[in-house]
């Protein structure tokens, strides 16, 4: 059976039924012309979109619904922790090929719900309608911060430190794992210890705890996240902030099970680490007298965080190797 | 010079050069990972998301860019009126195939930028991708409405009254004229008189005004728009309020143009008024002791309201015509 074999209403049952209640805020949720919400009192209100197109952010050959579902909101989660907000609720917009089986339907609905679920988020509403092409996800966040909360791009100063949560690397190698899997049809023996690679890739976790953390006492003074990895996200918070910035290739944490998957393919991980994007970890940059408070986040957040460098006066982004100075690569880039 | 000439950064900038400047509210707009705004006090708020997939509700080859932008926006700010809620803020999600020209992005932003200018819209943010595909455009808004103030679709009682805004079937009208030009290069002089459907369909006002002058003093009891056109429009009423409906066919405000074109073509007008989408008309049901309410609404939206007929207590939605009943036709679907 696939989605062509039930009416919309049919498919917007499936959905709901998978969701969690709608909480007492929501007025209005799944149903009317639109969704009405109480807002939060004595917040900002924080909103993004962000989609997933087939072909251009996931291949359904080696993707499976649940992880093109959970990675849907994964993403915009990502984008408000990195500006320290809470998410509340989301609105999903999917246009559907005929040929979609009811079954991936369903599991794609469920990878989403069960992230929901865990990040509080309510499915306000949203939109279905059939694709002549690919399959392709539109989801809204809204989520609240901290009148004084919200981590910018812009607020990095030279002496800042720059730190990186978690590890690099990993869900690029995934991706390439992934790919190899399917186009050699190698026996998964050969990649079982990168395991935790393909997982960092299909199951990001969108680093929401740290965030807050960070936008509490404005620990961090500019925050990005590594949707389109680190090489970018250093250019973007530079560019933004008005600073330089020197990396220390030595101290980037990069995952070691990626580490060993480049180093097998005769890849550089540093430069695959940097340019590799689907991290969903978070960039950011912090005073170095705020650097106690930064520890204090961190143990609460029980999440590692590496100092990788520092902002320059000198506008320039250099990469450190050793004592010599390396270009910066370019970004990660999903358009062009 | 196309889409893929530019990077997503230079699109970006001929997005933002075309919109209104950012109001106070607005805390951080489009640039960061997410938008960032300031709540309005004592209001609740509305959220839509709908999408435009071309090959679905819309044809490039009839369709100018401008029409596409302005629909886009159009078709959200009419699920906002239909809550009787006043727009506010925009997030605008593109899907581009890499043959796009950029005129046409160009004109398609300058279209999208024109409404929301007129309708007081900023756009917050958003998210561009290629597509491997169709053109696909998602639009997320979010507005506001008083405490007291959302119009739902389930208010409807037995013995409330069926208005309808306008006239109806004349963007169906238009779209079977664009669709009979391009497919038979017939003269534009034999369709002369009708460019008033064309123009319906291509840019359809959103009823923004008459929903906010409704939603005051609750002067409607349900309300809805004809995005999937009158047929489905009075069901979706009539299902979510418990009620039946009895219509009067000789009541129904049908576009003159449309009218003497559907004749012509030797279609019934009446069952194409009612089937056809895209009218993005409103339709509602007023306590027959609120009519004169309604009636200073009415004059002071500008905007005429026909009465077309009433809610029953028998759950059945009838077609009036003279004597005798007809059945009620099916909607209009999208999706299937």
């Amino acid at each position: 059976m696939t989605v062509s074999d039930l009416t919309e209403a049919e498919l917007i049952e499936r959905v709901r039924s998978r969701l969690r209640p709608a909480p007492a805020w929501m007025v209005v949720g799944i149903g009317d012309d639109a969704a009405v919400v109480e807002p939060e009192r004595n917040r900002l209100e924080v909103l993004s979109v962000d989609a997933l197109v087939e072909g251009v952010h996931f291949d359904r050959a080696f993707t499976p619904p649940a992880a093109i579902g959970h990675r849907a909101l994964a993403v915009n989660l990502s984008d408000l922790a990195a500006m320290g907000a809470t998410p509340r609720l989301a609105l999903l917009s999917l246009a559907l090929p005929d040929a979609l089986e009811v079954e991936d339907f369903d599991a794609f609905i469920g990878g989403l719900a069960a992230l929901a679920e865990r990040a509080g988020v309510s499915v306000a509403g949203g939109n279905l309608t059939k694709s002549p092409g690919p399959l392709m996800i539109d989801v809204t966040v809204a989520g609240t911060v901290k009148r004084r909360g919200p981590l910018l791009r812009s607020g990095a100063r030279p002496g800042d430190d720059f730190y990186v949560t978690g590890t690099i690397g990993g869900a690029a190698a995934g991706l390439q794992i992934l790919r190899m899997k399917r186009s050699t049809t190698e026996d998964a023996e050969d990649t079982e210890d990168q395991n935790g690679c393909i997982d960092r890739y299909l199951y990001p976790e969108p680093r929401l705890r740290v965030g807050t953390l960070l936008g509490r006492n404005r620990v961090a003074t500019a925050c990005i996240d590594l949707s389109d990895g680190l090489a970018d996200g250093v250019r973007q918070i530079a560019g933004a902030s008005g600073v330089g910035a020197a990396i220390d290739a030595c101290a980037l944490p990069l995952d070691p099970e990626a580490r060993r998957w480049f180093t097998s393919r005769r890849a550089d991980p540093v430069f695959e680490a940097l340019t590799g994007g689907d991290d969903y970890e978070l960039l950011f940059t912090v005073r170095p007298r705020a650097r106690k408070q930064l520890h204090a986040a961190c143990r609460s957040a029980g999440v590692p965080m590496t100092r990788i460098g520092a902002c320059t006066v000198d506008r320039a982004i250099v990469l450190r190797v050793g004592d010599a100075d390396a270009a910066w690569p370019r970004g990660y880039s999903h358009f062009r």
